[in-house]
């Protein structure tokens, strides 16, 4: 995997062995955008959701001076008129417009709807698309769901995803940030599945440095889509919401009370342990803890791998089979009649409400029971996506990175509904499918092995930990990280 | 929904106002089996699985004395071979060879292998039947599975179910039983699915009645493995396990001793609740209970049946759509790296373990909030079904007979892991998959309602459960139902 850029600056860095074409961003390349964007004179944004709220402003900001519109499209009586108005989009000054027409006098059309709209809209939109324009995702989701209606994108048009490494409000926030703070912004990723005009990479490039990325770095669209929807069913979402609910049920079942559980569980994950990989990855994690501390995370560790490495796998080929496409289609179509629950109503989040009320944040513990067990998870991820070839900087991202600096604070902050709740529908949908299975695989398998048949649980695999090229990765990963905290609350 | 027969005597039953053909058997009409297998020398029975192993031998005795000749097809090295002759099947007397050879060679070919192997060899056995071949199933996985690959059964043959209501051990220990015991014997539903000789319906219901099915109901291929597939991960397995795991921990977090939760979650749903069910219906049940205890019942049902509806709702939208059926065959390529892990070994199962030794069987609590809890989500997968469209005596058997006369017992017995790994992978697997989403579902709204706000729960619910058409139907069912325990141990 490689690509070629005239207009920006390829830099190469080396992952596990592995060498990674990046884009590096910058304030000072928004010059050059007309360059890349050469041939477009109609950017339209389509939607008003968290990213599309974010993107199109960041474009037109980046663009200002230059001949070339944003331009934001909304379906008829749509409810976020009013939002995309107030944030200086107007029919009166053409900026503003139904998202048919949009699209069809667009030359680059970012498609930002909803999972479930892209996936009842596509023909349409598909229709209103004139040849030689360029159709922008910022995921994968409409390949998945192509893919198992057995369709593709029409012909003569390019394909191309940006994907910011954050949630659309950290997207426009260190995006201004950016302005004074040099390196403020959100990395992305960006494929190319389709160039029918020639100047695809050069458009996504452009899009990705408009939008404020400090680092771009390469996929491809059925990689992204992959990790993606894998990543927030595993230890971005539902893995972690599993992991913490099964050890608060551990260390309230050995006594502690509800705050002190909540602090060794939810608090430990959120707090400290997120913290540290963040600061010095895995392995300084790792490090930090004594040797008694390090005997009882290598326990917790060897019971937890394989549960990871399980799940990841089932939900990969889940995903990957389209299985876990149509189940989100399915479940949208049932919403209506039976609308997801709150997840945060049983005792657990409810002590927790209570024991974030008054918390001491720099000395919640640093559980090493805890951290072995959610870093076996997390590397049962990254072993998965190595097994099935992704590139070391998604998977950096995917398993690591996005857990700690993006998603974690928010559970953080104010539990786990906040965290879910904050995501896609189709992230929502898949944490609550998948978040029960870590529960009950970590409570039938891992701790009932390290409570019952210690003598059982494999120690080679904390080795096997200790000597990762994952952390190489994460240190390379780390220099690439925006300068400023990419958490929104 | 109707047949026909001229070798057996059509009865009609009114179930919920529906008028339901059935046929009743007994050993008196085993002289009509050469009739109703009019054109067929040879049986082929394929497999050596629970169900293959009972109804072999059945059929042998059934057919003793006639020109039809049993016959067990098993693939070449299987480990089963020493068994099927133990059980006087054998290569000298022509009653046991290959499999291809025998599927080529019968008349009735009873594919009773696992679903697994039907999937991977479906092909194959297609390409070895001989035109007018009755091809017979004992439920609708392959249907499905080809509907999935978008495929069919070949023209040219019958193809047929008779899908017995009881595991395969029960299927035979009944049928010896029954040669004492009037009416004992596992009743069965039969499909037709393909008619290529005119003869399906008569070979279909022989079949039946040769196994010693006290009655036969009518379905359909694609209605049994709907509700086959759908009951198993709902109320009869995954759901029951989410139900009584959420239930102990909810009784231990009130201060129950490990003893006490297990007795009010466990013992009462698999002792007097199932027993109470079983023999005097859910409305028995519900009658049994004095005023304060309906009241209790009555919050426990208003929250639980909003949880099985939804999530069996969900359920079925997965079986239907074909995810559940290549979920299945993804997981089964997974099993040799990752084999299923067990299921009783967390903290609730040992302690089960320890209370099931001195169990005073008579003494069991029929407790209120655990009999509403059971009733509520069986009730959704009761009205699920309905909603659907499936005939009344199958929603009875699937949701309500199936639970308390032939799986419960098991898990009454030894434990949940007796229970469902008694089952196929199929079921085994499915209800590893949803067990914890009972549970997560229930203790997040259900018991999170009954605790914090008992005035948004729906109080008409428990008023349309006393009024349901169920109710009626058990009591007919309850009828025809075996004179013996269906429960082997």
């Amino acid at each position: 995997m490689d690509f070629e850029t005239s207009v920006f600056d390829k830099e190469y860095i080396s992952l596990a062995g592995t060498r990674e074409g990046i884009v590096r961003g910058g304030r000072h390349l928004f010059g050059r955008l007309p360059q890349a964007f050469a041939g477009i004179g109609r950017i339209g944004v389509i939607g008003w959701g968290p990213q599309a709220s974010a993107q199109a402003p960041n474009l037109r900001d980046s663009l200002s001076g230059t001949d070339i519109e944003v331009v934001v499209g909304l379906r008829e009586g749509s409810a976020s008129r009013e939002a995309a108005r107030a944030a200086g989009f107007r029919e009166e000054e053409g900026t503003l417009g139904e998202m048919f027409e949009v699209i069809g006098s667009s030359d680059l059309v970012l498609l930002l709807i909803s999972d479930a709209a892209q996936a009842a809209l596509y023909e349409e939109i598909f229709a209103a698309l004139r040849p030689g324009t360029t159709l922008g995702l910022s995921h994968g989701f409409l390949l998945g769901h192509l893919d198992q209606m057995g369709s593709t994108f029409p012909e003569g048009i390019d394909v191309v995803a940006v994907c910011p490494k954050g949630m659309g409000a950290s997207v426009r926030a260190l995006y201004l940030q950016g302005a004074e703070t040099n390196g403020a912004g959100i990395n992305a990723s960006f494929a190319v599945h389709q160039d029918a005009t020639g100047r695809a990479t050069e458009r996504a490039l452009g899009w990705s440095v408009g939008l404020g990325a400090p680092f771009t770095f390469q996929t491809t669209l059925r990689s992204e889509y992959l990790s993606d929807l894998t990543g927030e069913r595993s230890i971005l979402l539902g893995g972690v919401h599993g992991i913490v609910e099964s050890l608060y049920r551990r260390f309230r079942d050995q006594g502690l009370s509800e705050t002190d559980a909540y602090r060794h569980s939810v608090d430990s994950v959120t707090g400290p342990i997120s913290r540290t990989v963040s600061k010095d990855g895995l392995i300084g994690l790792y490090r930090r803890l004594d040797d008694p501390q390090k005997e009882v995370f290598a326990q917790a560790y060897a019971a937890a791998y394989p549960v990871g490495l399980e799940l990841t796998h089932e939900i990969y080929d889940e995903v990957a089979s389209g299985n876990e496409i149509r189940s989100v289609i399915l479940a949208g179509q049932r919403l209506s009649r039976f609308p997801m629950g709150r997840i945060d109503q049983a005792d657990m989040w409810r002590a927790g409400e209570v024991a974030r009320q008054d918390r001491d944040q720099e000395n919640l513990p640093l559980d090493a029971f805890t951290a072995g067990t959610f870093c076996g998870v997390m590397m049962g991820q990254v072993d998965t996506f190595i097994e099935k070839g992704h590139p070391y900087s998604e998977i950096a991202n995917e398993s690591v990175i996005e857990a700690t600096d993006s998603l974690n604070p928010y559970m953080h902050a104010r539990g786990v509904a906040f965290m879910v709740d904050n995501c896609s529908t189709t992230a929502r949908l898949g944490s609550r499918k998948w978040a029960p299975r870590f529960d009950y695989l970590l409570t039938q398998t891992a701790y009932a092995t390290v409570d019952h048949r210690p003598a059982a649980l494999d120690t080679t695999l904390v080795k096997a930990f200790e000597e990762h090229p994952i952390h190489e990765v994460l240190r390379i990963c780390a220099e690439m990280r925006p300068s400023v905290s990419i958490f929104v609350q």
